[in-house]
């Protein structure tokens, strides 16, 4: 008998495929202790164990170093020099061998008094090293038990992972080669496995409850990530109307690839752009393969995280250099650093923060750490002469942040060309508008800056005044609602005031049934995943952008989003 | 030689005094064990702690029920009954006598053993046991090792109290007529105890950091709560200076109150309300010792808080009705259940939440608890023919939600009604304009409500989206900044296109600079601090509201919020 779990659909396509379960085995053991004459054979499993964890931290690392950069592969290198720290090693054994200790409990306890030592000293990389211990502590532990940790970077034949959420260590993991779909316990559309999947163009179902405990490893499972369906124990009947279904939509593939190389206009003939959202130089392939007009937005937190300290000047520089190389004429709007909120680094001493979200991040932690500010600005200015770049500020709430921060790039400008470095002279410098007091103020920002982009993500839910990553409140993110229809209007209407234009990068802008809308709105560019921007093209290309201009209107006159997204359907099934 | 430190005004007038610190001692203690001849002694000792422990908390709780009022003694009576429990005192004295522990040892590891086997369970009831048994723990500790913890209670003469930041339930056991002053290391203009500083009337300064490094206990101290100074070691020469302005503020207060019966008009006779926020029935007194016009905000949060169960329907009615008619038929807003956020109820299962400012709070989390929600909202009705109700719902950010919640206050009238008990024909009911949607959508609420009060504490913080708490980001808490004043003139502009009325009940509301342009944007009703009244009654006299008008005008459409103060200060200086 098959069963249908409902999830959230998360990233488009249909995949067929064994289960690969990537939830943590449950570690707890007995404490007992050994027979004295056993001691020997148990420092001798206990070695075993060493050895397999450092042939599987290694093939972690490689596995990093190609998929992301070497810089990424640093963590696990000192993950390997714990397992050679005779300092760790030798009392485990000593406790084996003089106080008959299982190998189990020897290594969790040394393991529980080196994490509390270190954890208890009021320094930054003792604690980054109790984080190392912990890590691999557990890898051992769950070698000399036999039930191994998941290891997603051995997968080396088709699955579709299940867990209960995916990390973004985990998903630098993926080899897209092998991994066909994915669905997790938990998440929402955007949250940061679904944007991965996305960019991936991974088939996912994610927020699927329990699916964890409905699998076994190796079962046959479909993942459908537009309806939201994970079916396991499915009947060869279902598989097979499966398997069509997923032809037919290779097929609408191939048709919505031959819009490839076209522009992007509305049946009346008005351009616009599309682009689409990277998080690494490696996803400009898909962007390309499918024909993104341009970049419009670059996310360098990539640059910062999964390491032990900050990116150089000459790194951040052949990162920016290989996207904007590769991009050619195209342009690549570079968003920079957007590290707080939900995203720390271990090497920088963040606040712990009661609302993060209201806290210390982006431009606000950038602006109180120029020397860190001025490293990204100065790689950027270099890449600059390397293709067609625009820098973007992310979280700007007022005209004075904006001002001092393009007053920093421009100093950082002079500083190179006096050195005699060559800059671009036409770098367009624009914000995100992300927070309310920015796109009711947009008229003022319009003066000074050369573009807007829209983050919806984070302007929904400081609008709403409501986590999106919160199930008791993910009620109120409410993309088309009509208070942030009209917020997004006066961002538009300002800026075409005084010739700028306007881009969105949130999840919004890919979004079918947001895009009348926001062709109505006279949006002028719509940044989106990858795998969105051919159907966007084909939407757009069916919608009259006077009958959008008249939906809009009424849809921000409108009280309530259900009222808004009645509208949009009643003109669908209209037209 | 004086000191000045230098804090945040929080709540105006002079105060010279002594001081009192609420620096809690240091109860570390060396571990050492008596010999066992001294056993009999020590358990002598520990008894002796018991006692003067019982005889503090006794006062506490008798000075908590006198203050606030009898269910909220429940908490102090739970902790006498730690004091008898055989359960924790028997082991105690027994580690004293088999096992030679000191007195001070055997308490504090019992209590560590019982406190970590509560907080383990999954029980909300036996975590709440452990908070009382660290709290009652603490306080024989101190009383053993004669370091007793500071007994805001106790305190039978005039002192300025200093603290590194004062609790909900340190206030709760502040008597006015000894408490003359406090200074603090922490908080801000809206920090709790500021707020509780100006309800009471007593000169405060916050946000003093290291204040209680300065001072002794016993030292004279000068609080210039409108300055935000702290003078310590003053000499006789700045006493005296300190006097003189004491009581020439004291000769402008008895002017001022000349005007407690007044209407509030400006000088072009345009007719406003203006009045007080309170916190708790008791501080009705203050309100109308200061002339104010209403009550603009009854928050009922004092009901649920510092206790161990829900407040019952009869207790709720009680407080609601003892309000109303001490009002008379002067309006009475109140606004419901306003819990989550930084406000948390141990004995709710309230959600762990990342960002809580941006949760489950208020109207959120009434409307998924219908059964406490209809016991406030019941309250509400049985207590509205004792005088002139108005109901207010906090956090609404839909129209859906402030649908949702009249309905129900709908359906309990008729439930009332149908018992036969009598309910008021004319509550009007409004809603908190807090969130950036419910602003911006002004003009489709306006159809349904009937009035809006703006809270700009909360409005400011999401549309900036900084947490005002949060000392790295609290220079974006801007209440003059142009995009602000733009969303308060949309909310005003809808609600008079409707008919309907719009006041103002955050902290802006008293504000001397934001007065004459929230007067410039037709705002009907001024809520504030009680001690602001009739400041606000003179400044609003010497206002024309058509050079007001034209004042909001030309603020609205400045850049930044600089250049909206510099107008002010030009009109101010002008004039």
């Amino acid at each position: 008998m098959s069963k249908i779990l409902k999830g959230i659909g998360a990233s488009d396509g249909i995949a067929i495929s064994k289960v690969y379960s990537l939830v943590e085995p449950d570690l707890n053991f007995t404490e007992t202790s050994i027979d004295s004459s056993a001691s020997a054979e148990e420092v001798q499993k206990f070695k075993d164990s060493i050895h397999k964890t450092k042939v599987e931290i290694t093939k972690i690392r490689n596995h990093a170093e190609e998929a992301v950069g070497p810089e990424h592969a640093a963590i696990f290198d000192a993950h390997l020099l714990v397992l050679e720290d005779p300092e760790l090693i030798t009392p485990i054994e000593e406790k084996i061998t003089d106080q008959s200790y299982s190998a189990p409990q020897a290594l969790a306890e040394t393991r529980d008094e080196f994490v509390t030592m270190f954890e208890s000293m009021d320094n930054e990389y003792m604690r980054e090293r109790a984080a190392d211990i912990k890590d691999v502590g557990k890898r051992i532990l769950a070698n000399l038990l036999d039930r191994p940790l998941p290891n997603p970077a051995s997968i080396d034949e088709e699955v579709v992972i299940v867990a209960d959420d995916l990390t973004p260590s985990d998903t630098a993991q993926l080899d897209k080669q092998f991994v066909k779909g994915f669905v997790t316990n938990i998440g929402g559309r955007t949250s940061h496995s679904a944007i991965m999947a996305r960019t991936l163009e991974i088939p996912a179902v994610v927020g699927t409850k329990g699916v964890t405990d409905e699998i076994t490893e190796g079962d046959m499972i479909i993942v459908d990530g537009e309806k939201g369906d994970v079916i396991v124990g499915a009947t060869e009947k279902e598989i097979k109307a499966y398997e069509i279904k997923a032809e037919e939509l290779d097929r609408e593939r191939q048709e919505l690839l031959k819009l490839k190389d076209d522009e992007t206009t509305t049946s009346d003939g008005i351009k616009v752009e599309l682009g689409a959202n990277i998080g690494t130089p490696e996803d400009v392939e898909i962007v390309l393969e499918n024909g993104a007009e341009g970049i419009g937005l670059f996310r360098t937190e990539f640059l910062y995280m999964g390491r032990n300290e900050l990116p150089t000047e000459d790194e951040q520089y052949e990162s920016y250099k290989a996207v904007l190389e590769r991009m050619e004429d195209k342009p690549v709007v570079v968003r920079t650093i957007d590290i707080g909120g939900d995203k720390e680094l271990s090497y920088l001493d963040m606040p712990k923060e009661l609302n993060p979200f209201l806290g210390y991040r982006a431009i606000r932690m950038a602006l109180d750490n120029k020397n860190l500010f001025r490293t990204q600005l100065r790689a950027l200015l270099r890449a600059s002469v390397h293709g067609h770049l625009k820098v973007m500020f992310p979280m700007i709430a007022t005209v004075e942040e904006f001002e001092e921060a393009k007053a920093l790039l421009i100093e950082c400008r002079d500083e190179l060309k006096a050195d005699g470095v060559d800059v671009s002279d036409d770098i367009e410098v624009g914000i995100m508008v992300e927070i309310p007091s920015t796109a009711v103020l947009a008229d003022e920002f319009a003066k000074v800056v050369d573009f807007f982009s829209i983050g919806t993500n984070d302007l929904i839910q400081y609008t709403f005044a409501a986590d999106r990553m919160n199930e008791n409140v993910s009620y109120l993110y409410q993309p088309y609602h009509p208070a942030l229809l009209r917020l997004i209007h006066n961002v538009i209407k300002a800026a075409h005031d005084q010739d700028k234009w306007v881009g969105m990068c949130g999840e919004m802008a890919g979004d079918k049934t947001a895009i009348p809308l926001l062709v109505g709105l006279g949006l002028d560019e719509f940044s989106m995943s990858a795998g969105s921007v051919l159907k966007a093209r084909q939407q757009i290309a069916d919608l009259k952008k006077t009958d959008m201009e008249q939906l809009a209107d009424t849809a921000m006159r409108s009280p309530k989003s259900d009222t808004v997204t009645a509208l949009v359907k009643e003109y669908t099934e209209r037209s």
